[in-house]
């Protein structure tokens, strides 16, 4: 890792024992960086005040290798993997917890700018860790560093986000350029280098949610160190004023399903999508906002840059008469700024011996043919997340 | 592990790619045993009803060593670790995330018995998973399999359990016998046989916990698969029925904290609230319930069974009042039938220049005389959860 200097203070066993000197290491570095009046308190679990929106709840395990890449580490996946997890169900997100499983041996300089990483992508989503747990377990049984985030979140008032609401006739848009997250990694672990590296597109949606869904564009539900009874949601502020913009409640309506494609990438996501809907999805070659540079790795190193992950974005599912207007609210906010329109939701051709309709996923071709794009079978790409 | 056969179907890098290997281990194994409406959808996040009570939020990682132990296993260790740091705080668990890290290889075998642990476990907590994550690393980047696992809560309404409400003159309990789960996993660990080997007492204390703050002893508040807007909460129905015993409405405000005793075991978690109320706490060392095998590990492998973990027992703060009443609660539930009284809380002395008052811990030994039981300090027990 970023073993340099042998005589670095390193994580002992000791560190994980629940004794003086885990709670130097909680105190010393975790609060320092992550401290808030509710994980201070080091309860066994944190009070949070209570929440009449729907909740949502969410975990996600990061067994990144390498832990620092270009445009961001396994700190900023983390957080960004449990809050983009509660937009893709229309929920900003509430509170965030934070486990650690360290291999002893592992240099603390490499955990402190670890927990920073953390403390500044959850400063960016506006949600604090507000619990915890440390394991270390003994050299050899694990890799360095594994993080595990779960969220809790408050889904929208009027958001129905459902892979059932997707219809024929949606179009289907992309917030963003794809694949960057996973062509980062595996460049970088591969050891290429390409004239401009790419970065990855790592970041919190939620900013992004709220745009599409508040009135004014910013998180008005922050719950994190309010004291009971004083929390107020994004949804109830909304139906309070008189003067919520028309555009937020159409979108509330016209968005149908989100999903923001991890691992397996944009096809397992219109796979998961077209299977569950049993519709076709039409997309587009020339549509796809795929990067020179993440092109021409995919070239060199034999991916599909449809098969490759990102972390900062999300394929949205929404009524046709909603799409350019969604695209232009998606656009007037820096991640979305490079949405686009990638293609549309089709009945699915009845097929089979019972003549039932089976979705599947259609690519049309610069040169005007078309090509299935099946679902991802097994492992492209180990530990991108 | 399990590996008895050489050719058993085993976990393969694939089965975590995010595709269709992934589904089939998600849909075949993880839904079989856990499967509920809510899980079943599969969304990035699970949505659940709105909830009046406030909030408790916490997560844990397990690590332990073996996965199987003499009254339990890994899979029950992770649902009762998130489900009694609820407890602690009082709350009741509303629904359980788990992310699993799998070690390439894995005996898929390993992972039905530990998932059917989990729903089994979860079952008797009367909660259930509602969403989850799967990551597989290749061989040597963990060992064998850890379960890391978040739950959300709802706090009794009328409980305050915090250190800051510890006072001298409260009375400290026991649920039960001291050291169990620590030395059961020892002694395994060590190849140790003993006449009587001990049992882990690994559990989930919902149950318990309901039993004292809930007028007819039965969790009221269980929300998981149900329709939004159709929950009740413990506290409401409650608040509502005019026969509420007296006795619970004492309870809810006579127990003044709790804290389950894990890493550190009883020593540590008695240090930390000493620490935060600045008050001495004296146990009584005849008072201790510690089974005779359990002792007689501890002075075979040299351990002092104050800093043994416990994986099924809470720590009781309680007004003086209020401590025989409690005692005979607890120990008319299964998880509370071993129920003690251990000692009390003082005024802590004033000591150092400053002449401040710092926690300490004493036990008053059989002969009469006393001694310090100082904080942990490292690790006595590495991987015991």
């Amino acid at each position: 890792m970023s073993a340099d200097h042998a005589d670095e203070p390193r994580i002992m066993l000791a560190h994980g024992g629940g004794g003086v000197m885990m709670q130097e290491l909680i105190g010393g570095l975790i609060l320092r960086h992550l401290g808030n009046p509710t994980l201070n308190r080091l309860e066994d679990a944190a009070v949070l005040a209570p929440c009449r929106s729907r909740l949502a709840f969410t975990t996600d395990a990061f067994v990144v290798k390498p832990i620092f890449f270009r445009g961001g580490d396994i700190g900023r996946l983390a957080v960004c993997g449990a809050v983009n997890d509660l937009a893709a169900v229309g929920a900003e997100p509430l509170a965030l917890s934070l486990s650690l499983v360290i291999e002893e041996g592992l240099a603390i300089s490499v955990l402190d700018r670890v927990l920073q990483s953390v403390a500044a992508t959850a400063a960016e989503a506006r949600v604090e860790v507000v619990t915890g747990d440390t394991k270390v377990v003994e050299r050899g049984a694990a890799d360095g560093l594994f993080l595990i985030t779960a969220a809790i979140g408050a889904v929208c008032d009027g958001v129905n986000l459902s892979p059932a609401e997707v219809r024929p006739g949606d179009a289907v848009i992309a917030t963003g350029t794809l694949g960057d997250h996973g062509i980062a990694i595996i460049s970088q672990r591969s050891g290429i280098e390409f004239e401009s590296p790419v970065q990855s597109d790592v970041a919190p949606l939620s900013g992004l949610l709220a745009h599409l869904f508040a009135e004014d564009g910013s998180p008005h539900y922050h719950q994190g160190t309010k004291a009971p009874g004083t929390e107020r949601s994004l949804s109830e502020n909304s139906r309070r004023s008189p003067c919520l913009g028309a555009l937020v409640v159409k979108l509330r309506a016209a968005v149908h399903c989100m999903r923001d494609p991890t691992r397996g990438g944009t096809a397992a996501v219109l796979n998961e999508i077209a299977a569950a809907a049993k519709v076709e999805i039409e997309i587009e070659e020339s549509l796809l906002p795929i990067r020179p540079e993440v092109a021409g790795a995919c070239d060199m190193l034999g991916f599909d840059p449809l098969y490759v992950p990102n972390e900062g974005r999300l394929i949205i599912f929404c009524a046709e008469d909603a799409a350019a207007p969604l695209v232009a609210r998606l656009r007037s906010h820096p991640l979305g700024a490079g949405a686009v329109r990638i293609g549309s939701v089709m009945k699915a051709a009845r097929a089979g011996p019972e003549h039932s309709r089976t979705g599947r996923v259609v690519l049309r071709t610069r040169v005007g043919g078309t090509r299935i794009v099946a679902a991802p079978y097994g492992e492209q790409l180990p530990r991108i997340c």
